[in-house]
């Protein structure tokens, strides 16, 4: 069943093996996340819909999963010298998170004017630089938010965990940024049942995945323009392949349909997700998934809440 | 191990054979809600915490189970007659949906004026007289929102539920209002362990259980004032003997310890709670809870979080 062998799939950066490796070797240190579902939303979207809430994941993203599995597959003396990214968000809180866990240093290179989970493509230049002289000076392992093996691999246990917890699930969408999630996601599930398709949900003010699949190539945009923060970046060299070789399809949505997915979250499924982690249920109510014949085969539907990193302080405000 | 032959419980409007009657009754309607926990919030509390996530219930909070095992057990005959409640809130809102996966009617009294998810006390008196005569009209099946012993044996199902999935559990924190939650969760642990402890939390501006406790009879308060809309309700004859004897204290806290807790579910556990729904987690993080020699004993502790309906507008506003 696992498919392991399969010659097409050792042309990629991860595979079923190295994800259920992962599996076993970051099994201590993460939350076995619920599958919530909600017969409301299942009349809304005229599927059943299978919630894999990794907002409760530790660190509140499916993050901690990959960075896990990067640094506690580095040996002990490569460990020692601790980890580094210039990257923000999810990904620096989940490495700084993990690398506490195996009692190593964390270096989170964010420029000093950003405000709390945003940080805009403009500064990305000086950041690699400082990032590249901390490197340096430290020996410190640069841990790529998602261009990685490693990092590939530990989200690819989204799936392993979803399909064990629902086996039935014909079809997985999963919002795509960078490509780490989808890429584990794709390569572990269809490993399991090569049936299961998987549709990749992006903001349409930040399309470039949508675009590079109709191009062939990878597309970087000169500006992105969406309420969904975690999902500004750009495609990577190992995650393209998969992207364009596993992911059935692209869905973009616009961000006032993101806002409503978050608003049905919090309502029906009272979780609490960021606009990222919601962006899934908005494609598979969006006119254009509900309109298309090619879905009308999916009937049961996994969901990936992403994750959870929201600053709600306007709503504390209002109750005091 | 069960000790449904206790004759002590005999005494009380439910125990745990009516409990696990419950349990295989509703247990096709209801979900079996995950059990969430956190190191942060484990290290806040100095406890090991376990939340009952009663918010992801259908409805959006463990009424339902009450409510499911009421109408479940109604003949046919008397069914068809429908139900009746002049509560509001997440019993006239589970009460609504039981009757509808059953079937019958639902008749809900509530006043006109009533603004989403409160109803002020003044109101009570005319409720109490509409409900009586559409119940005299239809002969619908009045269900009390607590003082009812299928209510009572439906809400204990969260108890068998917690202490199956958290064997280790040695204390459960519980929001109080009317007590039908409680009394259900204190028959059903204390049956099964009889040295489990039951912490009843209220609000310092609705303490009537506090009072009532310590006054050795069932106290009603002139008025209350608490951000807990769910928790203003009064003990009934049915809850008030098992609060008496098998709730082994009362923890009251302000408001301001609510709003917290409740930030602390949403940033940190990525659980959407109502105020009434992060007592508990107040409770547990309290200056008296700490401070208390009593509770220094208790490692292991279930925290209900009762629920999750709670009107977010203000958050969207500023999402658009």
């Amino acid at each position: 069943m696992d498919g392991g062998n399969d010659t097409r799939e050792q042309a990629y950066a991860a595979d079923i093996a190295s994800i259920r490796q992962a599996q076993l070797r970051i099994e201590p240190y993460i939350h076995r996340t619920p599958v919530l579902s909600s017969e409301n939303l299942n009349k809304l979207s005229k599927k059943k819909l299978f919630f894999k809430s990794e907002c409760f994941q530790k660190g509140g993203a499916f993050k901690m999963r990959g960075a896990c599995n990067a640094i506690f597959s580095l040996d002990d003396d490569r460990a020692a010298r601790g980890v580094l990214t210039h990257s923000s968000g999810n990904h620096a809180g989940a490495l700084a998170l993990a690398a506490k866990l195996r009692g190593i240093p964390a270096y989170i290179i964010i420029p000093n004017n950003a405000p709390q989970c945003k940080v805009e493509n403009p500064t990305m230049q000086s950041r690699e630089l400082v990032a590249g002289r901390v490197q340096e000076e430290t020996g410190a392992v640069l841990v790529h938010p998602y261009n990685d093996r490693h990092i590939i691999s530990g989200q690819g246990t989204v799936a392993l965990e979803l399909l064990d917890q629902v086996p039935e699930i014909d079809t997985i969408i999963v919002p795509i940024s960078g490509g780490g999630l989808i890429s584990g996601v794709a390569l572990a599930a269809k490993a399991i049942n090569p049936s299961i398709r998987i549709l990749a949900a992006e903001p349409s003010g930040a399309d470039d995945v949508a675009q590079s699949k109709a191009a062939g190539e990878i597309i970087t945009l000169a500006e992105v323009n969406t309420i969904a923060d975690g999902l500004r970046s750009t495609l990577g060299s190992l995650t393209w392949p998969v992207v364009r070789d596993l992911v059935d399809d692209v869905i973009t949505v616009e961000d006032e349909e993101i806002v409503e997915a978050m608003r049905l979250c919090y309502e029906i499924l009272k979780v609490a997700v960021e606009p990222s982690g919601a962006i899934g249920l908005a494609a598979v109510l969006s006119d254009k998934f509900q309109a298309s014949p090619a879905w009308e085969s999916s009937h049961n539907i996994g969901i990936v809440l992403s994750g959870g990193n929201l600053d709600l302080s306007v709503l504390w405000e209002s109750l005091r």
